[in-house]
């Protein structure tokens, strides 16, 4: 049974008691968002996690770091540093995006290391060696894709990016739609591509019943990929994006049939202005599906800064409902990332993540923040380290010019804090 | 005259002139927006400024950088380096908060070299020059606050932050109130001590008549301070606040009245729920003046990693019609700033600004998206490198691991970007 059937039944397994217990909520409660779709539980039938985590209304905002290699930096080591980078930082899982190297190889490395649920994207894998087998990815085989399909189910894989929203009728709408920047996704340009060439129909939407098979085999959790997710805020939320996401909301529909746990992908570039209605129309449109939202970006220009670009839209997403965020690091656009740049997209996103949080009443969210600020009130420097986002660098910043005062290097003697201590109570 | 009574008069000055041209906006934008006092123009009619800007509705949303010596870090040279590291960056205004070290010399220098509007605190060199003089700041004499605001008019000084709004009636409201962290504002504490120990009115609210005589002598702009405000999330948009802030709505009248400009300062720490209404209830209240916030922070927890938690609150506000945005550094709550620090906040805060810009209809902004977009769309690297928020740190990325494809290193020979240029037009 998957873990949806096992809800529909009203078992409560083991894997619901660790995770009831990690977000802090009763087991009944998330039975009944399995049942009801809007909350998952990314977890591989064939895998041991120590830190598993459920995504869904209701739950703490979720963050997730991508690593991998490609075909210019492929140096396993890297990633297994990336992947110790992301999780000291505290992501809530990971996905592998390799696309240089020995891909299999790489996913199965990091995965036997990664104790927080592990994601992937198939088609790279089934593109890539399409290239090496064939000479082309337009010559890849429609068998290729679902046998990289299986074998990621058969690595423990626990959720799956499956573009199978991109139709021709999206590419259409694409093509009629006039973008600045056509298509940014690689799983899509590469769907995109096969199909154009070939003539065909997406395979993934057209043997989606085959896809359904192999998660609930499974148990994986299918996030539902927005290929023709804009690139740019001048294409943000157009017609070939929409078009796409009703038809992942009939797919959201047919994994619930199948009981197999599913999540919606969404963009990327989004004005300020525009993200709240994004959030609410995936909302809609896919039935309380819990929502993984990239960034979103509000501005095309913060190269160099997307973390921060990306904290921005992640934070208002997160306010609106979004319930996954993936982060984005200060190399997106300009290269791959570093370790560094790792730590400093995860820490990003879950600052968002939180700021969202708190305003949509997450049990803990406020608390936390009331606790740093009695710290502060009592100038309680130790207490207000650990409570910070990442104690280390607060540490390493609070030490860097030490104070002679109570406070610290900022203001000195004249710390406001204890001075109202003094003058309020008549301690002055 | 002031710009306010030359504006009135249809006048057409030399400053109005070189603003208007900075900011892509008719002279008689700006002169319509001085007289209704939406828009202003800090610049002291003794100084210099290769670098003016206007604030205010209709015009790009402003940065500040705070920079300044303490007890603890008092080094002229690091102050220096802060300032151009601010400039550099790109800041639109900088204050200089100093409170350790000769603070009127090292005003002075600063000024001297900084080639946008200036602002400062005079309160802080009055009280602490009163613990110099009497060994308290309860001891300060009235003359002393007034002289303080006189010596940094005479040096130039564009634009300073007045307490005027801080009275008897909101220590009351304060008190009654039971807020988690009483006030966090220096400023604020120095002049609440003094209200409590003397049991009299605050002389900037008393005499505003004065601050109002001194400013129009020098046609200096006041920015109207908060020492009232919420120094944690738990306390945001209290009583305490927002009845600082009608004060402040009677005083913008009068400062008007009396042909000199003003702004209004706010918080701080806000959820993000609540940074709108903040917004609103300060056009509202204050009648359109042009509202400088700080941050404003979304979370209490991000120590180490406040440029971010200011960017989400600070984009919001700008969204939502804040005019000025005051920076916040990594190191808030920690520290006092490094040169490098200053650099991070300025970039953070302009991403902010500009994601607000984009959305309330700022001439250039989304432009500048759309250039960068179309660089993107081309593999244009150079000039999205030149078109990039901070283009010598984008550079760095991008080159530190070189790519073989068209691409960058994130996916090489598999950029989409390429793939679907030759998809969709056949050149594959």
């Amino acid at each position: 049974m998957t873990k949806i059937e096992e809800a529909r039944k009203g078992i409560v397994g083991e894997s619901i008691k660790v995770v009831a217990e990690r977000e802090n909520v009763s087991p009944e409660f998330l039975l009944e968002g399995l049942c009801e779709g809007r909350i998952v539980i990314p977890w591989n039938r064939l895998r041991e996690i120590k830190k598993p985590c459920g995504i869904g209304e209701g739950l703490r905002t979720k963050v997730n770091a991508n690593i991998g290699t490609s075909p210019d930096v492929c140096d396993v080591e890297l990633e297994v540093k990336k992947l110790k980078a992301a999780l000291d930082a505290g992501a809530d899982t990971v996905m592998d995006l390799s696309t240089g190297g020995d891909i299999g190889e790489i996913r199965r490395r990091l995965i036997s290391i990664c104790d927080v649920p592990f994601g992937t994207v198939p088609i790279y894998q089934a593109g890539i060696e399409a290239i090496e087998r064939y000479g082309a990815i337009v010559k890849m085989r429609e068998e290729d894709i679902f046998e990289a399909i299986r074998e990621h189910a058969r690595d423990g894989v626990d959720f799956m990016t499956i573009h199978a929203g991109l139709t021709m009728k999206g590419v259409e709408r694409l093509k009629k739609q006039g973008r600045l920047t056509d298509v940014v996704s690689r799983g899509g340009t590469f769907l995109i591509g096969w199909m154009l060439h070939n003539e065909r129909e997406n395979p993934l939407y057209e043997k989606f019943d085959l896809v359904l098979e192999i998660a609930r085999e499974y148990d994986i959790t299918l996030s539902l990929g927005d290929g023709l997710r804009p690139g740019s805020i001048m294409d943000s939320s157009d017609r070939a994006q929409i078009e796409e996401l009703l038809t992942i909301g009939e797919l959201v529909d047919r994994a619930r049939e199948a009981c197999v746990q599913v999540i919606v992908e969404g963009p990327g570039h989004v004005p300020l202005d525009e993200i709240q209605a994004s959030v609410l129309l995936e909302k809609k449109v896919c039935k309380g599906a819990p929502f993984y939202v990239l960034g979103p970006l509000v501005t095309d220009i913060a190269s160099g800064y997307d973390h921060i670009a990306g904290a921005i839209g992640g934070a208002i997403a997160s306010a609106s409902g979004a319930d996954f965020l993936c982060y984005v690091t200060p190399s997106e656009h300009l290269s791959i990332p570093s370790p560094e740049d790792v730590e400093e997209g995860v820490i990003g996103a879950k600052i968002a993540a939180h700021a969202g949080d708190m305003v949509k009443g997450i049990k803990g969210a406020m608390e936390w923040d009331e606790e740093m600020s009695k710290a502060r009130k009592n100038l309680d420097w130790e207490r207000q380290i650990k409570l910070s986002i990442n104690p280390d660098k607060a540490r390493r910043i609070h030490d860097r010019y030490p104070s002679r005062g109570v406070g610290c290097s900022m203001c000195g003697k004249y710390c406001a804090v204890e001075l109202i201590n003094q003058f309020l109570r008549g301690e002055g």
